[in-house]
């Protein structure tokens, strides 16, 4: 299959800044690789290098003469922003002209649109962020990460196997192992739409292996690949986990800065604390897919760099060549159509 | 006033062995303190030491034939271990023997055990449990951590009043600030609960802040006192930050372990990493408060070492010696009232 990205140029905190240096990396890195850069036409051209016959056709400039301001709400960027450089690039992937779009706009717009513009899978009620962590046991997946704010067991249960799809693809493994973030391992704990979540997934063909609580995510008793909770539970747990690490990273950073004596110590660590800052680099998990969607949208962070939005491409491509979104609409029909019969 | 703590001895995963060197310690530290050990006398007597003139009345034992099992349901630890040394230590505050009480002891038998022998203040619906995490800023307070898996708008504005008056008390502030956990800080954010909660908090004398997202209980953009959210979300970020903060330990620990070579890094930069480790130690943190009762108690994590438990029975010192109970007792009639008359 072709591996065609429109990348949303004008997105993000930094705009073409980063989402162009970010794209020819990639078409640098990736021969197969196509990409459609989407926004304000002279812009782009003035960051693109002058020749660019080593790309052939691969790369391409789609203009748009609009785009989404980080906190324009979903309504008004839905409503009068029709040709916004988000817009246009969800567009090209609703007309096969793209197989997959990438941006690092504000999450609510990007969201809205996509749903508009690519429509839902059938069978599935409401779209899906899901994003990778780094564990201790390699990654863990969890998803919603906040496009739901109230979830029914339904919806859980349709998280599990969107979720479920896609890390069998991103991980190349059979049968993940799927679990549900409650706050205690027992039967007895949880909210009542967990309780009737659990019961949904457990009788269905995915590896389910109970209940996990938020330490799982990145430091559970057992390797867990993906885990299902609803988008507020999901939003803040990610949320905090960057808090965490950012108030460690700091206060690591303050105490090797105290004086001469721990500032040599640093020196002589420094090559030390390089390699563990890139084991847990948050730049490196960048990028959420979007899931329950017909089509293909990842959301880089918006205060993305470079290398972080190079990272969101990357998982696009992946994604692209394992063909997640008819993987996930074919388990969507299989599971559901089987329950119906059941 | 007095000062006398009712201690399970028997609590917690490691006992007696934990608590009672911790009690020591703490009778040392304090020579207003009073502290009764509730528990297996035999057990308790043999891990005494054979001299216990120093601290003249301040030791007194207290038997009790039974203990609740770290994994024992609720409702049987409640009719079935009327004799354990956890509801005979919340027994003693109930009859004012003891100001608080301090237990390692399985949360969800505690909880009901306090909630059964002590009563509710009036006025609030549901006990809510809060505790303190290191934060770039200093400390931040979180309630509810688990005690109420659903949690309407006015359970939130309770948790707010009753938090409040602890933060005063702990952090010696007039006027804490108090947000509300949610996953953006748009009004337009969040489920109806919290919405309306929003509302409850701005309306009354607490300086309410607004929304604040997962990141704030370690590193916010500012200063927060007091995070007022359920206990499913509570203890969901509770425990994620804890498997952060383990992710990063454990990723640390193994690139200083690599090599002969990041061993000498590790070594030169030991006092550094001590230094960095004290500041975040969770031992530091241990102890989290049962608010709504009408009496103290203190819940232990149930790892807990000697100077984790000790850290959890200095913070019942301090919340005795400023008068805590009264004081969230006095507000919550003092709010409550205000908002039946308007």
């Amino acid at each position: 299959m072709s591996l065609t990205i429109s990348i949303d140029a004008m997105g993000g905190d930094h705009g073409p800044q980063v989402t162009i240096p970010a794209s020819l990396d990639c078409l640098k890195n990736n021969p197969e690789l196509k990409l459609i850069l989407v926004g304000n036409e002279t812009i782009i051209q003035q960051l693109l290098p002058k020749d660019l016959t080593v790309f052939q056709d691969r790369l391409t400039i789609q203009h748009a003469s609009q785009y989404v301001e980080m906190d324009e709400s979903p309504s008004k960027a839905l409503k009068n922003k029709k040709d916004s450089s988000m817009r246009v690039a969800i567009n090209l992937v609703r007309d096969g002209h793209a197989n997959a779009c990438v941006s690092a706009g504000n999450t609510g717009a990007l969201m809205a649109t996509a749903r508009f513009v690519l429509k839902m899978i059938p069978g599935i009620d409401r779209p899906a962020i899901i994003s990778t962590l780094p564990s201790i046991h390699g990654h863990t997946h969890m998803l919603d990460l906040g496009a739901n704010v109230d979830c029914t067991a339904e919806h859980l249960f349709q998280f599990a196997i969107m979720g479920n799809e896609l890390v069998k693809a991103l991980e190349g493994i059979d049968n993940p192992k799927v679990g549900l973030l409650n706050i205690g391992e027992e039967d007895t704990k949880g909210n009542e739409q967990v309780k009737a979540a659990a019961k949904l997934i457990e009788n269905s063909s995915l590896n389910y292996i109970g209940y996990v609580e938020g330490n799982s995510l990145n430091a559970g008793p057992i390797k867990v690949d993906l885990i299902v909770t609803d988008g507020f539970v999901g939003n803040v747990a990610l949320k905090s986990i960057e808090g965490a690490a950012k108030m460690i990273g700091t206060t690591l950073k303050e105490a090797f800065g105290k004086n001469i004596f721990t500032k040599i110590a640093g020196l002589i660590a420094s090559p030390v604390l390089k390699l563990f800052k890139q084991r847990i680099d948050p730049r490196l998990y960048n990028g959420a897919s979007f899931l329950g969607l017909r089509g293909l949208v990842i959301k880089s962070h918006g205060g993305a760099d470079t290398l972080a939005f190079k990272t969101a491409i990357q998982l696009a491509e992946i994604e692209v060549k394992n063909d997640v979104i008819r993987k996930i609409s074919e388990q969507v029909e299989k599971i559901l159509a089987h329950r119906e019969i059941a």
